[in-house]
């Protein structure tokens, strides 16, 4: 544990500047609007430890595979996200002397990400020049990046600032598989408003299109002296005068458009061009403005308060802060990569995080046009899935484990062509959003195309086992990575029989042109049914508490493991993932993350209280949690069972992963995804929110910890506010049509 | 199939040029002398596809591991033979038009590898002047390679013939992961009488040794005109005047010395010299007698004879020829590779086969010594062995699946640190060497280390199952490739108890002093005896021809698969592994190589007929023998069941792998281990021979096909020679002591 930000309600603010923890910084104080963002790396030269980072969404790369040992279907490559042209470059001197606060004598050193207006903070005094500066990319206008300096003398002098402002597209990814540039430099231009740089990613042999992303810098205040453009730059040299008394500001706007939205250079260049000259007539207090509006707007609907915990209150604002930055539903084709804007790991790619962890949390704290942006992009990859599942010789379709562009990226057989359980969370999200919202439209509609396609895959993929008579699914691997290659994995066979069943009793209100597209016979229907009918469930029996106990296996022979709780393991061992040789990983009875429990997690009302307990009593005690998604799912699941001490201890190992660097990587970049799990637990864990049958049920509890927590709760077209204190629990209606929900098992209208 | 040469009894013979397939025939006229071989590439500039390489035992580059995603403990480096200095590189010209014989006119082209003699021989008109071409890589003198030529005037005239004879370093590997080349130059010289090169290995970040390669050339006959060295080369340019009638000869000698048996440049430069100045006062032939002398001894002692079957008859004789070429136990620090001097792929290191398949070859056709030495190099290897284990948390030595120096090179992990059924053949091939020479020395003296530091990894490796109440073996991978991380793989529990029950067994005749260095104690001894007592060996029944029967299970839940047999597949999908996704060749019944049967294989007496047969019966459908050393166990398998035609139609799936390119892979190399199979199927198969209690025993039947077949066998200080026809069987005494053997269960006392 290592926390480098001081605790606060809406700051993440440090006084210290940190070099040794420079790169952990960068990753906590990371901006983005979901259509580009960055690390919280300094705009000016910095000569110590740090990692430069901007990435624009849905502009990725096609890295060649790196592989060992080629298999037949095989991705030939990786999708990864790259670091692109850094707009944010400057050079700043006061009076002749650099700036550069890893060499400077710095004092009054301030940090400080400002989670409700979405701004970074930066201050400091060096060679006797204040420096106030504001960084935001605009929630408002997705194309526009910001950088606002407030120049002070704080010796009485008067002090001349040089400011050379750069667009600069010589940049790499530290973790590139070759090692190679992936942009190259089309135009760049020093104009009187505004000098761009127009750059494009390298020519790739996989048919992946090239992304032309194009920067324009223009300023307001100082003047500029010179402009000079090289081959991977423009830059634009301003003269600063900090006067005696008062100051002077500075900013620079930064206006990024790709190809993403424009058909060829040209138009691109003329929308860079215009938005720029927009802007122009607008003064900064406006642009700032709007940004910390719509902020205002996000917070509104989705806030989390927790009073007597400042530590959770931070940590829940966090989290949705920089899930937020990372997606918000106005773009389709993008989604929420695991490390979001904060830095290269995974690639930047989409996960099935999305569909079992964000999908829920965007339900419950944005309008549903959010979460079926997320839809429609699985929709729009179908052509993608259809290939995944070629390559492995079946039907249907098969969602990647890691992709861009719905190809799969990963190359791992035991991932990659095993881990299959993520084609039904793929159909779960649509269940889940039908049932939160009450919309069927999308599964009656184009929704249909994923779920019937997904349950032809299913239908395909298992295998009739003749010795048993049932249907089996042979060689997988569960949610749990520390397992590869079992058979019938117990949540892999109910969540394909979930699938195969939900598709079957939803086939009759689907509209006529799905049906006509899919082509279902009644046979196949019949099939399906069959399958369901007879799908093998691994059960055995254990001694729990003393007692024979039925427990559902994780999967065929999983009983016959040396099952010693993690509890007797010697704690040098963990976390096991950088201690043991990955067999002994895998024979070992070790929980990644939760599997078996997994189902129970998203059918909790299809399991009896005494199979849940059972089940959680047995797996808990061996699940080490070492992914970042695994706790909150367990907060849940012990909220659920009542046993409120356990939920609280297990939010409390993910709530705050990255502002206390639990995992000790978050310098790489922030854990995106796993932010979602602390608004699981606190809002479908300990407040208990249910939807069932359209109707929605709380049944909250308060930790010990805490005197008070409560949130806005979005539901079919009403937002609410959830209060939970020592008195009990309010439920207010903040806007929308009355409604009545269950409370406690009580109904509750609300007006 | 595709056969390139033609079939004949002592020769590998063309009359044609064959540029499609030049690769293929370069595999399979290659040449070796264990020290050093090389593939059939020609001499002179060929400017079509060709693929040079000349490679010298025991060098070898650690090329830095690639993989898409790291785990704990593997290894840092894949050990790779790596193309050494092109010692054989000449530029021909006739009456100054370069010979090329891609572009040339050619004509009376033959190209044919004499296997009686050891010795590469081609021969092609074109200018008018005839090529009589010998090449050899001495069997006598090891650092010897020797290229020979006659010239003859084909159309009356006087010719002139200029030969640019080089050392040339400016070579790579096609398959190097990183594609750089592995060689610097130290020192090159032209002088009287002989130019050479020093070559070395380039550093590497591993601490593995560099290597230093020095060979020296010298001629007898022509006239030399220059002399010139570059960076990377040294040439000695020769005129040679082709006359009117009668021919001319010329000789390059080239010699070899490395840094393996020399301990610095100046001494290995030295031995070269002296070397090269002693064959100066030796003629050609000589130095070709010498060579052809020592393969008539091997043949004398290792043989097969086959009449009515001229293809088995060559192949046979191709495959032992081949075989010794790679390794014939003179020096121990040197192995078997895949692909011996013949390719680059799989890196030429050390694979089980060695112990599995080649050392019972040796142990028929050559002196004890040649199999000792191969039982010292895993003796000297065992601190990588202890490493290995350590990498995996694990006690005693486990023994890696490919080396050079002992330390795992392979990286894949179901290979990596699963595929640990290798380490019970190690085990296995000290006792057949013990059972089949009746030498205990090495059992009970240094073979002791090896032994028993595998049986304490087997104790360590195998966990107590509560559920079950037995040992287990978890997360597996058999010698059935096609099954990944699988519980309980018959044949790894199997093996683990024998060799914890073998190592008890001769307990007390090892050597004190080894005791001493063991350290086991009696509570150690207690606990292996445990463990063999409760070995879980998973049976179960099947209904086979109408009958309930029980069989040995594969391993836990292989019999919930689908069943379906090999017969019944579309053709199409075959060869899977060219076919099928990994996770569909995993979850399908389909076996690569004899698993389950493996165990039969090296234990035959130790089960009844009936279980021989039904496991046979059930496993066989299923074997796809997509591993080339399958087909010859199923045919000894199917031999002792007296199934003739079963054996003889295993026998003949890989008796001309190579000659008839099966695989339709040839032209990346020859498969050295592989070759192992046909005398195997022959020896043990058709004829029957096992070890039982220190006596010889054979049953012989003739393949329908055949004839005769007959074969020499070095037992116990003896050579025999067994004859099969018609008549019945005939065994002679060739040397040795009077002895007394078993012929289809009778006593036959032979002088």
């Amino acid at each position: 544990m290592q926390r480098v930000f001081e605790v606060d309600p809406w700051q993440v603010t440090t006084h210290e500047l940190n070099p040794e923890n420079k790169r952990l910084q960068e990753s906590m104080t990371s901006l983005g609007n979901e259509y580009m963002g960055m690390r919280g790396m300094f705009e000016e030269q910095y000569s110590g430890d740090t990692h430069q980072g901007i990435y624009i969404g849905g502009v990725w790369f096609p890295d060649k595979t790196r592989v060992g040992w080629w298999k037949n279907g095989y991705p030939l490559y990786f999708g990864k996200a790259i670091n692109a042209l850094n707009y944010l470059k400057a050079d700043i001197y006061v009076d002749g002397q650099q700036v550069d606060l890893a060499k400077n004598e710095v004092q009054d050193f301030t940090l400080s990400l400002d989670m409700q207006k979405g701004v970074l903070k930066r201050s400091f005094t060096v060679f006797g020049v204040h420096f106030d500066i504001t960084r935001f990319v605009s929630a408002a206008q997705k194309e526009l990046a910001d950088v606002h300096y407030t120049l002070t003398s704080r010796d009485g002098k008067l002090h001349h600032v040089r400011y050379d402002a750069s667009i600069d597209a010589a940049v790499k990814n530290e973790d590139a598989n070759y090692e190679e540039s992936f942009w190259q430099v089309l135009d760049r231009q020093n104009g009187e408003l505004a000098s761009y740089l127009v750059s494009q990613t390298i020519e790739n042999p996989f048919g992946v299109p090239q992304f032309t992303v194009a920067a324009w810098q223009s300023f307001v205040g100082g003047q500029r002296i010179k402009q000079t453009s090289s081959d991977q730059a423009v830059t634009d040299q301003f003269e600063l005068t900090v006067p005696e008394t008062g100051s002077t500001s500075f900013e620079k706007r930064v206006i990024v458009t790709t190809s993403r939205d424009y058909a060829d250079q040209a138009s691109l260049v003329q929308a860079g061009d215009e938005l720029t000259t927009t802007l122009a007539g607008q003064d900064y207090h406006s642009l700032y403005q709007a940004h910390i509006d719509e902020w205002a707007r996000r917070w509104q609907k989705g806030d989390v308060v927790i009073e007597g915990d400042p530590e959770a209150q931070q940590g829940i604002r966090f989290n949705l802060f920089q899930l937020f930055s990372t997606y918000y539903g106005n773009d389709p084709r993008l989604n929420i990569g695991p490390k979001g804007f904060t830095g290269e790991k995974y690639g930047g790619a989409t996960y099935w995080d999305t569909e079992a962890f964000a999908i829920p949390v965007y339900l419950g704290v944005a309008e549903p046009e959010v979460t079926k942006a997320l839809l429609q992009y699985r929709f729009d990859q179908l052509p993608g899935a259809f290939h995944n599942a070629q390559e492995q010789g079946l039907k249907g379709a098969l969602y990647p484990m890691v992709t861009f562009d719905g190809i799969e990226s990963h190359n791992e057989w035991e991932i990659t062509f095993e881990e299959i359980h993520r084609n039904a969370t793929i159909a779960y999200a649509i269940y889940n959003y039908t049932r939160m919202t009450g919309d069927r439209s999308w599964l009656e509609g184009d929704g249909a195309q994923v779920l019937y396609n997904i349950a032809r895959f299913w239908a395909d993929r298992v295998h009739y086992s003749a010795r048993k008579g049932q249907y089996m699914i042979h060689g997988v691997t569960g949610p749990n990575e520390y397992e590869n290659n079992v058979n019938n994995n117990f949540y892999t066979n109910y969540m394909a029989r979930w699938v195969l069943q939900y598709s079957i009793d939803q086939y009759p209100t689907i509209d006529a042109e799905q049906k006509a597209k899919l082509g279902i016979t009644d046979e196949e229907l019949a099939h399906w049914q069959e399958i369901a009918d007879k799908m093998y469930l691994p059960k055995a029996e254990v001694t729990l508490n003393g007692q024979p106990t039925e427990i559902f296996e994780q999967h065929d022979t999983f009983l016959d493991k040396d099952l010693t709780p993690v509890a007797d393991l010697d704690p040098a061992n963990l976390p096991l993932n950088q201690h043991w040789s990955w067999d002994r990983i895998l024979r070992s009875p070790y929980i990644k993350q939760s599997d078996t429990l997994h189902a129970i997690f998203y059918f909790p009302d299809a399991f009896t209280e005494e199979e849940k307990a059972n089940n959680f009593d047995f797996y808990e005690p061996l699940t080490v949690h070492e992914s970042s998604l695994s706790p909150s799912v367990h907060a849940i699941l012990a909220a659920d069972l009542h046993r409120e001490e356990k939920a609280v201890e297990m939010y409390q190992r993910a709530a705050r992963l990255d502002l206390d660097n639990y995992n000790n990587d978050t310098e790489d970049g922030l854990h995106i995804t796993a932010m979602t799990g602390s608004w699981l637990a606190i809002v479908q864990g300990f407040a208990g929110m249910r939807v069932r049958d359209g109707h929605l049920h709380l049944a909250p509890f308060l930790p010990k910890e805490w005197t008070k927590y409560s949130f806005r709760l979005v539901f079919r077209g009403r937002v609410l506010e959830v209060s939970v204190d020592q008195t009990g629990t309010k439920v207010a209606l903040i806007s929308g049509e009355p409604l009545t929900i269950d409370l406690d098992g009580q109904d509750l209208h609300l007006a």
